[in-house]
């Protein structure tokens, strides 16, 4: 069979995509207002450029699907939301940066700006999404245990044991093959602590934030690792490899028998996720 | 008059580096305790070393100076004193990083990784540190709120309006000086931005863990503010410079005065951040 998606027509395709854009609006939006363009401008303008240069991704975007799946209001998922793009924009940032004696291949984007403050505006983008984060504390809504839990998430997420690591495999990598001929499950292994830490911890930070059960909460980190996985897995192998379509097949299933149990009519719009 | 600790004689000095001594023990042993050498090691092992390799300041001791003045129990502190070396240390390894066409002068220390790692380890040790105060939140004690105020100060310390500006203003003064012309003014205004909101940082977030009111939380931000202008400034101009000899009598005149309404026994050992 065709994945659900595939399966419905124009009419829930188009409502789909329209709940996702939908999102991805409301958090682009949370965001500009958070990042305003001010003094001193020479510090916030190349934050603002590099913040919005980085590649959009879904993790964001699957954390407010996350927090609404588990009954949750969009607003309470909304600091978090950004601040996981803040995450992404400052490893990004950080990735493309001319070292000496690197052994990365040489990376081809654009540079806006010069390394001293690229390197300046990726540690400042870091700790300003938890700032961000930290500071839609609100007294009155008795939330502090519930954004707390999430800055260990994320601070997690993207240190030595998940993102990081996952730089670190990829080097290592680099290294020993030079980068042609990576095996599948070299690649699976980055892909597992690089997208698979972040979108784990997007869902789980949602299901937090919403006010999800320790079940609901476990659940969204496992099918948000399947999907970082996926998604990490699909850009990184360009062309057919037989083994990877095999082993995303496998993950897909995974991924949406971790959906069981959910209402079903939410549910519907995290097929997209596994595109 | 010579400052206040030069007119004590012995007995009252040895006290005050005892006390100072037991302090940085302590946040030196919470440290060792929250980065242990584990696996994966080659992801820890470069986190412990660079961590430890980083110049100790005083910073992480006026946290915990600031709580114990105003009445908290020291072990509240030491999760904030502990982020706030590995802020610093994380500032430190990429402040030393050898970035291609820079234009700061070249970096003389040691480095025992290459430069990928060094900076993906800085990458790391940001989020640990405020990973490290996240997770010593204890329902029973009821701290979030605190806490989440701490994480706050400090992401805002280190970032574009604190630290971070800091350095920007320190490679655009190289920039348009080179470094042997700076004036007194614009180091001045570096050191207000790093080492200021860094000692400004500790102190106040000191406070808050301590339980301060809102107005001991002020006066440890400004006692804090003058602190770090002071070390940053000592150290930043070598030799007999008039200007700044009678800038730093100022600000330490200035500075004393924000400890008037405390405790003077505890004021005391205060005496020595301002050496």
């Amino acid at each position: 069979l065709p994945p659900l998606s595939w399966r419905k027509g124009k009419v829930t395709m188009s409502c789909k995509r329209s709940y996702l854009a939908s999102i991805n609006e409301d958090v682009k939006a949370h965001l500009k207002h958070a990042i305003p363009v001010r003094e001193p401008l020479a510090v916030y303008e190349p934050m603002h450029y590099l913040t919005f240069a980085a590649p959009w991704n879904t993790a964001p975007a699957l954390c407010v699907a996350a927090c609404e799946l588990v009954g949750g209001h969009r607003s309470l998922a909304l600091p978090a939301a950004s601040a996981l793009h803040l995450m992404y924009a400052a490893s990004y940032t950080h990735d493309n940066l001319p070292l000496q004696e690197s052994c990365r291949p040489k990376s081809t984007i654009h540079h806006e700006y010069g390394p001293n403050i690229e390197l300046l505006t990726g540690d400042s983008i870091l700790p300003f999404g938890l700032e961000v984060l930290a500071k839609s504390d609100d007294p009155a809504q008795n939330i502090s245990g519930r954004i707390l839990r999430v800055v260990v998430e994320i601070t997690r997420s993207v240190g030595s044991q998940g993102m990081i690591y996952g730089q670190y495999l990829e080097i290592e990598s680099i290294q020993s093959n030079g980068c042609g001929s990576c095996h599948v499950e070299e690649i699976e292994r980055v892909c597992e602590k690089y997208e698979g830490s972040l979108y784990a911890c997007a869902a789980t930070c949602g299901a937090i934030m919403g006010g999800g059960s320790e079940e609901e909460i476990e659940k969204m980190r496992r099918y948000g690792l399947y999907v970082g996985k996926i998604q990490g897995m699909t850009n990184r192998i360009k062309g057919n490899d037989k083994d990877l379509v095999k082993l995303v097949e496998e993950m897909r299933g995974l991924a949406i028998k971790e959906l069981e149990g959910f209402d079903e009519a939410k549910v519907e719009a995290f097929s997209s996720f596994l595109r």
